[in-house]
């Protein structure tokens, strides 16, 4: 599941933008506030899993289940990678995202770069984080060789993604256990 | 990108499913000429790559590629599994698919199959080795505990997965590096 969220090019969004503007007087100052990076392990004392919890169900984690999934996915090194978006003022994660890279025997042994759970923190949409986050990890998986990335979305986030250069392409089918 | 051959359903599987009934007068005769089992080193003799071009680009693969690509995936373990069917009498791989399970943190730390590259022979469909496929991968995912399965697929095959339980969800999103 991927989602950004609904209020993406919103009027609050668009304010949040100007208020922004205003204080910033142009988008560099954003650029160096907010720079994207790799996960780390205190993340979680920063609202990591607060953050995921605006995308979809989580409930709390502890600091011996997180440390071991993110050991886990670390031993995948650059296979599988997530990144955030730390304000800095705040100490608090306010974006995160992340890919996985698939090795395939078609496409002469290709690597497909699989984008998943995006999620911008409610109190900073309107920032362009997204676009960041995506861009983060568009780079990744075409820097480590993929020929394509893929991500799945729902109809309502399509144009965001097209802004971002992907097309819609096939549909996503899903089966759930529980 | 996943694929089933466009004749499913059609005429010419009809015609292929009534032959096979005639000559094993029961489905069990099926069942146990074409069992599921994991992809092996060997399967590259027996027409794995070229079963694989029917589904998208794919160029001849040396055996040495295809030997450190399998190996690769092999380190996975259970975490990327490739199965296929053979039929033993024409010593040939006639069906394939995959899938590899994603940690996420969303979810309670859960995990989610991905299903990709599910591919029939041209000449053996309407024998229910597509469903075979899915139903081994889509087991294999719920053993290892995920909390879903998904997969994409063209619209014109969605009525194949909703017959397999599957149910449209989103829409996926692509960008091409080449």
């Amino acid at each position: 599941m991927l989602r950004l969220g609904q209020s993406l090019g919103s009027s609050r969004a668009k304010s949040k933008v100007s208020l922004e503007s205003m204080q910033n007087n142009n988008s560099s100052g954003n650029d160096q506030k907010f720079q994207v990076r790799k996960l780390e392990v205190s993340d979680k004392s920063k609202g990591f899993i607060e953050l995921l919890q605006q995308l979809s169900e989580c409930d709390s984690v502890s600091d011996k289940e997180f440390e071991e999934r993110f050991q886990e996915l670390s031993s995948l090194g650059d296979d599988h990678v997530i990144c955030v978006i730390e304000d800095d003022q705040l100490g608090k994660i306010i974006a995160t995202g992340s890919v996985f890279i698939e090795k395939k025997f078609i496409r002469n042994c290709g690597k497909v770069g699989h984008i998943e759970d995006i999620v911008v923190d409610s109190n900073a949409r309107g920032l362009q984080l997204g676009k960041k986050i995506l861009g983060f990890l568009t780079e990744h998986a075409r820097s480590k060789g993929c020929y394509k990335v893929i991500l799945d979305c729902s109809a309502e986030n399509k144009g965001f993604y097209e802004k971002c250069g992907f097309k819609q392409k096939e549909i996503q089918m899903v089966k759930y256990f529980i």
